[in-house]
């Protein structure tokens, strides 16, 4: 059984994942299909890539991975299929394979041009289900990509903002907030400036003294810092939630500070 | 793999769908099961209905469709099991496939009577978990539709809101809003009066000039009129939510009309 | 195929179900992967109980039911594999399992210290992901329970409000409201003090006469008291939401009496 994964802002009222889901099974009744998240927040690119960069690592080689979060359907970006190491990619030329894409070589990059593999009549609104969809049904049975389209220039990135180090310091800020209200920070385990319980994190009202190993490691209502399971700095409220609790947005810049230690 | 679909108004956080597809599996441990939607609002059969019509068309023919929007669970209502044209509907007898049935012939309709099909104790308020699941595990099996009950009348409908045309212009109504907060009205392609990029749509406040082939054709934040992949006209906000900036809800009157050209 | 089915807290936002379906997956292409529930609230163990002790009877035997509500992780909180009757139950030992466990025997409990099948490296704050996933994929694949880690005590409980009894009334409380507003009580069908059509229930500002065999025994705004379709007394409002109606929380006390019948 081939893997095919969907990754989408689709939301959870409407029946457009599961249309996605006939066309391929039409196709190849034997895909495995997964639903990794259709509750990207719309047209929010950076939460799809997100996603699948946490996601990925976590799928059998050959798996395909198909992502919908698709503001520019029905302009001229490309529609792509990806083949890296281990697995394929399938989705509009927007950067939400960017981030999953850092640490894979590109082995292929086909725009999906051939309109013999396209649903007709092809709408310009859901190319999920009218482009997307089929090319990974057709890859799933072992077409070979370059059937489907012709080669392309890589696919385009978005500029992910990196954290800014110092000697003893790192600002960055939240990227992401999960549905638990934990606030993800684009601060990786690798830059931290000294030992994680010996770090202060500042971010809006919140100061956190020490990272510790797992929300449990806190009083319900005490904020928790922490590396979470996609190897980024978190800042959680024990048993609560830090969204709701602090009103901090995305984008609130955080700043991460080894302790002096002794004070004067 | 024979595929069974769900269309309910059961939400995401109780078990229910769960529940069907453990009813399901234990009938027929080789049924492929697919999620349409369960974010039908609840009771909503117009919803309901236009899920099903957007999305059987997409799926292999033998595909058994099961629909639990049931407000009238409980009373006399018919448990119903419909073979059309290359698919099966299995549900109540609430005007829920009315749409999907408008292009399709009836071969055979069923009620559900026979109690040896159906989950024991028999509940008077969830026959998704107790009649109708257990309908689409057996019938996936290869049994025949008259084992689990006698020939009945066809399927009830609903009054369909038929749009009214006038010699160059059409009034149809906002029947449904996605999860993206886009307008989908019951006015059809065919309905048109004009080119498309001659029409002038005017639905509460807003007015909106020419209808483009996609979102991506008009900025963030201007409305866009398009027709959508259902074939039907839609009103979107580019980037954004037109339900929230505009506040229209549903069965608010849309005005389309051949837009004059020249002024006086 | 072995099914393996999931309950929990994670929402529909991020894609930590999907992550641990990847996981399954890597190590048995071959199970059958079912989602009861992500919207149990989050770390609320009671509602997380409930789902399992509804859903886990309407699968098949040998199903493996994987629990993710889980405050704890990352603490001293064991993590087991219950071998019970027909079932295998795979999460935190927090309680989540003791309503559906009241009605089987336990077999075996194992703590899944081995480390050598949990993801490396293991977070402290993702168990679902590098725990349960792994032993869940394991045992289905029919690795020896005992093989996954070491025999230990039993899990623990938590403390089920049960109703008191009195000779013509019974006492309880809502402990869980579903995602249509319906409210659901501790109390059995075979707490009722007399027949269902001769109770009169009292919470809050609402007075039920008579319970009926369901929803659409009452014209749309009425209350509706029920025994619902997991042997619980329910209250509902006909084609409505009784929580927005009532503002009735989760805690009420409620009352179910004995009609008198005669009035002096």
């Amino acid at each position: 059984m081939r893997i095919i994964t969907l990754t989408t802002d689709f939301g959870h009222r409407d029946p457009f994942a599961g249309i996605m889901k006939g066309v391929i099974l039409s196709i190849n009744p034997e895909a495995g299909i997964v639903d990794l998240s259709h509750g990207v927040p719309p047209q929010d690119i950076v939460a799809g890539a997100l996603v699948l960069s946490d996601s990925v690592p976590h799928f059998p080689a050959g798996t395909i991975h198909v992502a919908v979060v698709d503001p520019g359907v029905g302009s001229a970006r490309r529609a792509l299929l990806i083949e890296a190491e281990k697995s394929f990619f399938i989705g509009p030329d927007n950067g939400i394979f960017s981030l999953v894409l850092r640490e894979r070589t590109i082995r292929k990059t086909i725009e999906l041009s051939n309109p013999a593999y396209h649903l007709r009549p092809t709408s310009a609104t859901f190319h999920g289900r009218d482009i997307f969809a089929p090319a990974a049904a057709y890859l799933s049975l072992g077409m070979p990509a370059e059937e489907l389209g012709s080669p392309t220039d890589e696919p385009s990135g978005f500029s992910w903002p990196e954290p800014s180090k110092g000697e003893r310091s790192v600002e960055g800020e939240v990227i992401y907030i999960d549905g638990f209200g934990n606030l993800i920070t684009n601060i990786r385990e690798v830059d931290l400036p000294a030992e994680p319980s010996k770090l202060v994190v500042s971010l809006g009202s919140i100061v956190v003294h020490g990272l510790v190993p797992s929300y449990a490691w806190r009083k319900t209502g005490e904020y928790v810092g922490l590396i979470n399971s996609s190897s980024l700095l978190e800042i959680a409220l024990a048993n609560g939630s830090a969204q709701s609790a602090s009103g901090i947005p995305i984008g609130t810049r955080v700043t991460v500070r080894a302790d002096a230690g002794e004070r004067p």
